[in-house]
């Protein structure tokens, strides 16, 4: 069966597992405070550009993201995000479980826009009743998006700047950041997330760790955060399991690295879908294929592939997704371009 | 520098780690529906000889206790624990977080009694305007304790039988579970816990694992209860990370047996400290230690010991913790008995 | 000055606050379980056809939605409602500050369809992944809406049909009931909102009380729901303050009658508008006019009324909104015509 | 039947009444826009000598103090109260249903100590484990407390000194206020609170009003706090109920006249029980009596009297209390002391 459902679907990359080996009967103080966690913060630190900024491991990311958004808001503030974004569909009402609510915004392939978001906030100060209403406190993006999708430099120079001026935080969630940062159409490195955003998350789960996000907050943390993660179940006693991983991650650019493959196999097997005269979806800067496929094929593939259903297109048609990742082995995307 | 602080200190005993390596990158799917999760969680039911109850991994301890407690009690609800019960003291208010009260009971080294919960229950319906007030609507206890003391069988039968007869499910807290289960003073295995208990964990984190707690129903979890613990950020994606932890635990009873060697170092640092002429502050059946140390004393012995400070006895001594784990090494007690 | 400014610029109606002060030295029990209350319950419970439902007595409206939502709701399910619905908009976030998201449906003019409500359900539970989602727990509408529009009683119909195959609850919020049932243009009445939803309220704040909402659960209310009333700081020490009003309000049709002054007097001044040439930006059934105004002209008129900004229509027009009570004096609407 | 069962068995002064019902028919803006939540707030400053305070008017108790705790706690932090707290005990849990925890001192007679509170504040910040404990965040006293009793200007002084000195904002719930402000025994008057406190309510619930409490911050509320009011549905749309009804009871120092009522009576009858020698549970300084009755006694006196059950003593005695208020009458004491 080839795999091509998610990309996390193996456990940790080599490296990364080698390094919790060889570390594995270190004894070690807990919560975070070995010397494993501070190294890694600092080549994040390091990577990110901002010296004085603070890093936090977190486990996963609906975990992460309700921490981060639960932290920074204030009680009367909402979370400005896409209508798809992830905090408002797929987490089960996770922000919502700390008492805020998700503001929507429209979203085009997964991103939204300065437009949008300027006139969101233009006509909530605009109405005279806003004081009734839930004040939008912090903007969350993802980058990549839901959708694989990649925010341009300018996009979020934008966005950024609309943030600032009203003071919002904002809060980028990289779940897969490293198939963002490794692809050829990203202008966008980690300094710039680090200049543009106030806080954001380098997602280890689906790139190389058997689990983790490294949360920056370039600047500074809300003050007694760690507290606030403690409170919402979120800190390991061995908090070396996530420091570990990470200083494996970004040591020798390892996260970049093993971001790299995704890219190439996606981009290969994109490529091919397009010569063999598929209807993609939209066109996937990242790890994730969008395709329209055929019931009947669609059906047949199954046997032989593991994908994921994405929506129904019409009767006749589906769009399903193809996930790459840092382990996918070019042979298996030569085995699938073979089937389809 | 030997290490008696914490149950945490090192990574995963070798056979879990092995298991996690050989496994992978074996492609699974995610959320815990992978095979190494169904097979952990049918050795679980068999050892606590439940067949149709149910198993989920969750990631540490205060996280378990947050989403197991939040998911139970119904909103008018509060949790009844003893005054000195984790959940009361050490999360951070993570309880509270999920807007339920902790009703506190007194405990006697760490225990609560059936005598003062049977009061408690009494007082509470006898008041004619309990409506206003929190309905208690689960009881939590720790086995071991926060004190590594250990309920009698009698006892917790006691506990049990006024929990059922005021329908009140019965919590147990085992992020520590395996040092009770291996003490010699225990009269109380997994079956009885299945019989006695509504729900309780088996702690990985403490016992053998990089993380993970394994949360055992022994009749039937919450309706949705994955939505749930999804709600609270606590699902993770590759749920195989605590499949196989779990699986390589209770293969040819790993759990118990390294639990063992815990009891082995902490019996016989017990008896030296007792052989010395130091006064215990408790006599400790499981594999944390207390002992009364005089303020000089302490202060050298920190130079060369790693431990904890539990609290002050007077002006002159101090109350501290040794505590040991499957990875305590008896060379490493016998190094410190010769310090003492 | 003219006030048509909304439904709550009076105090109470005079027979109301007569009784108020015929019962005001009247040594009675508290937290509504004085003798006015249980027959202000009786004669709603009369009046609605439902012998055995409860009734209870909220202050306001955004409490009672906080409360009935609140309480009815799973912790894993939140609230289908219309995009401009209350809850949704106006409440600054008392929904999500319970725990609980707002799912929103598209809406014409203020109203759900029995449509969009099936799709919107049959969509959750056909996607695999809604265990990550939150699950729709009930169903909220308000009668008359936002913008004083009404449900048919076969649009009622179908949307009760589809809560009951789902085993939806069906919450209506009638603030401004009275209203909707005085329309010349309903076909509901109490019995019908009985027969069809699981919980309504009857409001009492905007139909002559000085405060007050009556909370009717035809069946039966959710288990202890005075303690969650308790909870949410919405029980009154004088619970008999709520329990004399509904009294006056329910004795000899009290609260129909004053109802239908509201509905003549809006009447008279819809038909003006209309003749005189007026755009409606919809056809109100009920209390609210909604007019679009040249903005030179709306300048003018505010000089000498009172009456609500709506939304902006263009440059040179916004659509204003004048609310009629039951407090309304006709020579109020001619002084009023005469301005236009 | 002689009514001694509480302090809000009738309706609203005559005053008040007659205030509510001349400016009944006045056409007022609504949420606490109008002139007479301004005047009254005015006055209250100014009875206060704090003339750039904030004040707002809520309905309830435990909504005031459930607001106000919410309102004023960041995330990680609780509120310390008496043991004996109505926060802690006779609320239904409003407080965790926040999200956050009531940190309990001892009490003696219903008060906390100085000693006692800084002794929390030492150990809670000499515990190098704080940072996984609920941060404590304010301080919550009742003045008048549940049993009745007093802080002294002294044992005020102390308690504010602390706060300060930890930066804890200091609240005073003065549900029955108006009978601390007239008791003979008193030396805090409202201008001392203002100075000691940073938030503290004048009751109106139980001292002349229909409903309504003063929540009065010397200095500055919590920024958005009348959005925060909202969000906990506790904002009135026809806040001039509130503000007619203070205006009323802050003008010509109506609301401390009427507070003498209930001292006068409450001390003629403590001295009558002490003459007839009655064992008093305590020595009360305001409106509620607390004496011990042998259970035939209390059968007797049950026939004729309406009075509250406050705890058992022993087999064959218990605690109950009778309440005096602004509207008991003395011939009705007297009937009462004839019965003893």
């Amino acid at each position: 069966m080839l795999f091509f459902e998610n990309d996390y679907g193996e456990g940790a990359h080599p490296a990364v597992l080698a390094h919790l080996t060889e570390t594995n009967m270190e004894q070690l103080s807990g919560y975070g405070t070995d010397p494993y966690c501070s190294q890694a913060k600092e080549k994040i630190r390091k990577a990110c550009g901002c010296p004085d900024g603070e890093v936090y491991f977190l486990v996963g990311g609906t975990q992460t993201n309700a921490v981060v958004i639960g932290s920074m808001l204030k009680r009367y503030e909402g979370v400005v995000a896409a209508q798809t974004g992830h905090v408002n569909i797929h987490e089960a009402g996770a922000i919502e479980y700390t008492g805020h609510k998700v503001l929507t915004l429209p979203q085009r392939e997964g991103k939204i826009s300065g437009t949008d978001l300027k006139n969101f906030l233009e006509t909530f100060y605009g109405d005279e009743t806003h004081d009734h209403m839930v004040f939008p406190g912090m903007v969350y993006i993802s980058h990549p998006t839901e959708l694989g999708t990649l925010y341009s430099r300018q996009e979020l120079e934008e966005i950024s700047g609309i943030c600032r001026q009203y003071k919002l935080p904002l809060f980028i969630d990289g779940a897969r950041l490293g198939y963002g940062l490794a692809s050829s159409r990203s202008d966008l490195g980690l300094k710039d997330l680090a200049r543009l955003a106030d806080v954001f998350y380098i997602g280890g789960t689906k790139v190389g760790a058997l689990c983790g996000e490294a949360v920056v907050f370039p600047q500074k943390a809300p003050a007694h955060f760690g507290t606030m993660v403690k409170q919402q179940g979120a800190l390991l006693a061995k908090g070396r399991l996530l420091g570990v991983q990470f200083d494996a991650l970004f040591t020798d650019d390892l996260y970049l690295k093993i971001s790299e493959n995704a890219i190439r196999t996606a981009e290969r097997l994109q490529k091919a879908l397009e010569d063999k005269g598929y209807e993609l979806y939209l066109k996937s800067p990242t790890n994730q294929i969008f395709v329209v496929l055929e019931n009947r094929r669609l059906e047949e593939l199954s046997a032989q592939v593991k994908f994921s259903f994405w929506e129904k297109q019409d009767e006749n048609h589906t769009v399903v997704r193809f996930a790459t990742s840092w382990a996918t082995k070019m042979e298996d995307v030569e085995a699938l371009i073979e089937l389809l």
